[in-house]
């Protein structure tokens, strides 16, 4: 089995050495896994990527979901993928065992579905958009809505989607206005548009269930207006047959990248026959969506990560394979009789290929590190554990989100240059990926929209303890690393910039203070920049630290692979971790630019 | 008529006030030419573009050149394109009067095929290759080629070509194996496949003019043994007809962009009965190439350069016109009654738009100096000025390739970006140009290679004459800043980073000195951007000149436009500029991680 578009070494060394997975079976909450279970799954998931998802990879670039006779046609493998990964628990994977899932660690599952976006990043939407709209149900539905939705959810019977954004409201969910109106048997009539609706239609469901975010009549403005509405495609009837729920599909919006991941128009009750029903309280829709969406925003950063790993083990073969070129000798000339080299021997391939390395295995990373917290939170027996688990969770989520799709494509990127003009030519996957990829920065909250959440809403909750509770696991790591002599001059660095931090925010936070949020948040995006270097930073000190307790252990056949991963946290502090200097010099500058009140710019 | 892809007024300053286009026509060489006549060929190249190429741009793409039967089909319309601006003089402009053309400023013809670029960049180089072929052809050929060949490609009735690439061999062109067999009429049997060959079949032209490097029978091994041939696909009788000569078309790659312009794959003497003519003297076609290279160079970057404009321009467009969000009021609370503002009012978007504003004008003035540059080496009337300004443009050529190219991708992203879930949708144009410019630094020397040549070759040449050179131009115009108050902090900053030039040269010559090749280019890709953002500073900073000397001229219709070009300079410093800081701390950071010898990664 060749899995080209994964090193699965890497990811078991993260899982295990660096984040120890296993120790979360510990906890009575996920008593009933063990390391062993843990581990046949992510085979049998390893299996069927191998069988199922990759060979149809391209293949649903080529021939991408469509609209057609008012059906969305999508690859009839997505079908087949759906169904076997439904089987071997990809949905009921994280469910508690109450709803009727497996109560598996969120590590797991998230291991489990990176494995399945390195070998096709079209597809875990399907089930994991189900999984988000089940839990929603489960969290905050009434036992009525349970009983009829979940089973069949869970099981892969039925789609889930989650449906916010409509043509007028994008990043702006205080403007929608799909309308919910009371009526007699207790549901209510739901009418509207919504777009961008992932997985929102096809032919091999029989029900698709829409998470759906309205407003009911006489609601408050803004987001303080909106609620939640379960809106089937096909409402159940009284004798349990089928009937249409007046929810149609317009059209299949036509991308860039991830085309076999289908992105529906849906209208809401054109034929005023359309019937939703509420989950939990009126008003409180917003709230229920942002509780979930931490673990849509790791889904979202784990995505791009897979596709920033695949990209570059697809660029790493073809470096190893193709020859070109020889090195300039002492002399200045190349010797032309001498047969070419490998291109990975170039330096400057050298480089893209180490820069993709360190970030791929970076966003791997930062995924694993927040889903740990996701279980800490989740699964910790005390109150102060789980709020302080919660806290690094809600700090980690923009950064998750963000980091992998941003520094992802620069990765994806790489990896068409590597190739040459290869890389930009269709029969080479390398520019499906940095197709792909591009999505990631957008969906589920815009990187801008993250970069507002870290620094005007995380950095600052509760005088700011969820910051310094990272800057103590950070400082507890450089603790760590200065044990070992290799190690000091890269703690003493991630110890400055962590100085770094506490100045620049020195510099912005008086303009919150003075309520000048315009002023406050106008660079949010590079303080994003500059701290997600930071964490990766951060996190390669603590790979770089199990890389060292490894080679203390003395396995020789693992030492090339622990010192390799010290080799690269250099390699990550020399070209990456130095971009915040600009950033930190950038952010420091006191002009004003961007603030339209003071502009005197043309457009 | 809408320019929605170009700002004319930004293209006008810059020929005119910032680099004083219509003073070339001082020089004897130009002197046939004047203001007027070249700015009625801008204007007929504008109206064409407006007319006959917009309106196919995005169809192009859809509908891309493909290979079937045999055939490249192409989008019907490229045959009225490639005609009229034929006829407008697209062909024999830049070629001097002795040759049948028009002798027009390098400038002039280059901001012709800017405009050209902003419209639909799939269509220019159709035309601009078989300006280079002819011109190869003019400078090097007998007088009989000459007499077969310019007029009818002048004209635009035969099409041209270089043929350089094969499958094994892209960048290290010394192992090109094509070869090339004295037959007793003079001529020489060609065998041998190329590939990536742009322009090179399709059923609009009457014959095509393949420029071919080849290896004559027992010629020395690498680059020195590569001769030049003209290779036509139709070759002429004695009666004047035309008969085949034994170039076959294998196929046609299909591209993840720029697919209007068609890339074909040729065999040459399959059937052992492929003609060709030696260009010049036997082994010297590559320094015939090189020699032309710096033309073709700045033609990519020029089309690169255009493709950030029209990006930046469509996605001003869309966030001038979309209303989403509003600001956050100083109580920390947004206003929901409030109505949404345009998008561009957001600090963060608006940041994207003046860094997408700031690259392309800084692109299109690298386009514009370095073409400058190019007409005063070829007109200026001393010796010692045409050795000056050819120094000029041999160290600005690897940057105008390169900084146009690479920065454009930025500049394209960002426009996806601004756009959200749209910019990712293929009924937005944004997506299109974020696939199109990514050729641009791949073909024509990819960006590795382009540094290279300006750290191991420009940099170095003549004992660093280049560079004193290109440093003085830039004294000059921080001592002309220093004459206005407003830019005197710009000014100072700049001289500050020719200083850290100076400081990262200091750090890599001595390895180049003890013989270290491998080393001293290392991290030429740093150095390249490094070198690049200085030099864009310098042209904000001469733009800012030219812009405060407008001020002073006290035109008050232009004081808006004027005072805007300022602030994009200040923005450029902050955000831009300020990136150097990191490339000279990790220029200057000793480890040497990506020579392969030193490397204990494992891949």
């Amino acid at each position: 089995m060749t899995n080209n578009y994964l090193d699965y070494d890497t990811l078991q060394f993260i899982l295990h050495e660096v984040f120890d997975m296993n120790g979360l079976v510990d906890l009575d909450y996920y008593k009933d896994h063990d390391a062993e279970s843990m581990n046949m799954f992510l085979e049998a998931i390893r299996d069927l990527s191998e069988k199922e998802l990759y060979p149809y990879f391209a293949e649903m670039d080529e021939k991408p979901a469509v609209f057609e006779d008012g059906k969305i046609i999508i690859h009839p493998q997505i079908a087949v993928i759906n169904q076997k990964l439904s089987d071997a628990g990809i949905i009921a994977g994280p469910v508690p065992e109450e709803d009727g899932g497996l109560q598996m660690p969120h590590m797991a599952y998230t291991a489990a579905t990176y494995i399945i976006d390195c070998a096709n990043n079209h597809v875990s939407g399907y089930t994991g958009l189900t999984l988000g709209a089940a839990e929603l149900i489960m969290e905050y539905g009434s036992d009525i809505l349970k009983g009829i939705y979940v089973d069949k959810m869970l099981s892969g019977e039925w789609a889930g989607t989650m449906c916010l954004t409509e043509p007028q409201a994008g990043s702006s969910l205080s403007d929608i206005t799909t309308s919910a109106t009371p009526d007699a048997d207790g549901s209510y009539k739901i009418k509207g548009q919504k777009i961008f609706i992932s997985g929102g239609d096809h032919e091999y469901s029989d029900n698709f269930i829409h998470l759906t975010l309205a407003r009911i009549e006489g609601a408050p403005a803004g987001t303080k207006g909106i609620s939640l509405f379960v809106v089937p495609k096909k409402r159940i009837k009284e004798d349990q047959s089928l009937e249409n729920n007046d929810v149609i599909t317009a059209g299949d919006f036509q991308k860039m990248g991830q085309r076999g991941y289908c992105t529906t128009h849906l209208i809401f009750g054109e034929q005023d026959n359309c019937k939703g029903w509420l989950v939990g309280a009126p008003h409180k829709g917003l709230n229920y969506m942002f509780l979930m969406m931490n673990a849509a925003r790791i889904a979202v950063g784990r995505g791009a990560a897979a596709i920033a790993m695949a990209s570059s083990r697809a660029a790493l073969l073809y470096a190893q394979d193709r020859k070109q070129g020889r090195p300039i000798a002492s002399s200045g000339k190349k010797n032309v009789h001498q047969e070419p080299v490998s291109i990975m021997e170039h330096a400057d391939v050298r480089r893209m290929l180490l820069s993709q390395k360190v970030i791929a295995e970076g966003a791997l990373a930062i995924v694993m590190q927040t889903s740990k917290y996701y279980d800490l939170k989740r699964a910790s027996e005390s109150d102060a554990d789980k709020e302080k688990y919660g806290m690094l969770l809600e700090i980690m989520t923009p950064m998750v989100k963000t980091y992998p799709a941003e520094l992802g494509q620069q990765v994806c990127s790489d990896g068409i240059q590597i190739l040459g003009g290869y890389g930009f030519c269709s029969e080479y996957i390398l520019q499906q990926y940095a197709r792909d990829i591009r999505i990631h920065s957008l969906y589920e909250g815009t990187t801008g929209i993250q970069s507002l959440d870290l620094l005007a809403r995380k950095v600052t909750m509760q005088d700011g303890a969820a910051l310094k509770l990272l800057m103590k696991e950070m400082m507890s790591s450089i603790g760590g690393a200065k044990e070992y002599e290799d190690l000091v001059p890269y703690a003493t660095k991630l110890e400055s910039k962590l100085g770094s931090v506490q100045k620049v925010l020195s510099h912005l936070l008086p303009h919150a203070m003075k309520g000048d949020f315009q002023r406050f948040t106008a660079d949010a995006n590079l303080f994003m920049e500059m701290m997600s270097h930071i964490t990766i930073a951060w996190l390669w000190l603590k790979i770089s630290i199990s890389a060292a307790e490894g080679i203390n252990k003395g396995d020789s056949s693992k030492l090339a692979f622990y010192e390799s991963k010290i080799e690269c946290m250099k390699f990550f502090y020399k070209y990456e971790l130095s971009k915040t200097t600009s950033l930190e010099e950038t952010i420091m500058d006191s002009d004003e630019l961007t603030l339209k009140e003071n502009s005197k710019v043309l457009f």
